[in-house]
């Protein structure tokens, strides 16, 4: 079986409806990815503490930075590498409340295999590999992919087309997706081995209507689910 | 054992130093709190479907219809009596968001009896009880207190006083109390009989020794933690 997906188009779409005659504020709706991404981090890997965030400069790195945070306040010890910090006072405000945790920020990946876990929130699913990957993404995906730590992405293994999975340049495949919203095309191009899930409980029965998405069968109050492709 | 507690004086200011130099914003917050309160309720009652939110004009009550919003998806019934609408653009918004969700917003408490489970999120700690309850909140918990229906409270109990426990006209005592942040002095005068958790996962080691509060034990991804007295 494949996923019902959501394209790029229809995903920014999606995200547009959300925050406008929908009501959320992109500080809810990040605050809900972040912590699905925490979730998912939690049942996949809950050995494991020491985690390195690589995030990029748009709201997929948002996303990493609201996970890093919960992560922490569950015992975790997550460090960031967010080479390119965005200037909006969202991101500014994200930074200072893991600053106030004592999370570390790092500047350079020297020590890359001292970390346990690598969650991927460089790029989201606006990304487009036609112009290739820009530094230091690009110098960075090269250094996690010379390491065989365990990675986790954050809605799309960045580097990847959204659609077409994929790309010289990428990530190596991720050991755990996380589908934000609702799985892109690109998650039925990773790995069977890999583990899926998503994180999507922040939408109702007319909005997966709307959108052609499954309405997914969340368990208690998760606001994660793994998929199977069986 | 009683519990360490925060002021009013001081929950106000905690907030503060929150949404100031702790880089959250009251969105943010608010969604935290709310899914707490969630997260509690379906701890506390997970075979009760048919909740009715009672939600204040302040704060309180935007914790309540976030709640309300997590409960829906969550496979639960809720209804929303909310006499009182604030005009600020967040709580505009989270009306919308329930609406989305096709939530019913009822305009009398005529049926509470047909109602499982009441969540009190009428006042919060900001309350005062010296000038009485205003209409038509005087008459809700009024309503309330002659049903034998369930009572979870956000924060303190609806009418107590924050430090001195029970004032006349008041809420009947909670079966469930839960509070954000750090118990307020309120919770050492609930019966024993009240179960209590608290839902303060947002807040790091060096903010709750600043505050005097207790740095909870939480369990795996909750956002509560419950309490014992013993």
């Amino acid at each position: 079986m494949s996923f019902k997906v959501l394209s790029a188009k229809l995903a920014a779409a999606a995200d547009q409806e959300l925050m406008s005659t929908g009501g959320f504020s992109i500080d809810q709706l990040m605050e809900l990815a972040g912590l699905a991404v925490a979730e998912a981090t939690h049942k996949s890997f809950p050995l494991l503490k020491d985690v390195l965030v690589l995030v990029g400069p748009g709201n997929n790195g948002g996303d990493g930075l609201v996970a890093a945070r919960h992560l922490k306040l569950w015992g975790y010890n997550p460090s960031i590498y967010y080479p390119k910090h965005s200037s909006k006072p969202l991101f500014q405000n994200l930074e200072t409340q893991l600053k106030n945790l004592d999370i570390e920020f790092i500047s350079s990946l020297n020590a890359i295999n001292n970390y346990q876990l690598i969650i991927d929130s460089i790029f989201g699913f606006s990304f487009k590999p036609q112009g290739g990957i820009r530094p230091p993404f690009n110098e960075v995906i090269q250094t996690v992919n010379k390491t065989s730590i365990p990675i986790l992405s954050v809605d799309i293994p960045s580097g990847w087309d959204v659609d077409d999975g994929f790309v010289e340049g990428g990530l190596r495949n991720p050991d755990v997706l996380v589908s934000l919203t609702a799985p892109k095309p690109v998650a039925n191009h990773i790995s069977e081995k890999t583990q899926h899930y998503v994180g999507g409980r922040f939408i109702g029965p007319k909005f997966a209507k709307k959108y052609g998405i499954d309405q997914y069968d969340y368990r208690g109050y998760d606001q994660v689910l793994k998929l199977s492709k069986i």
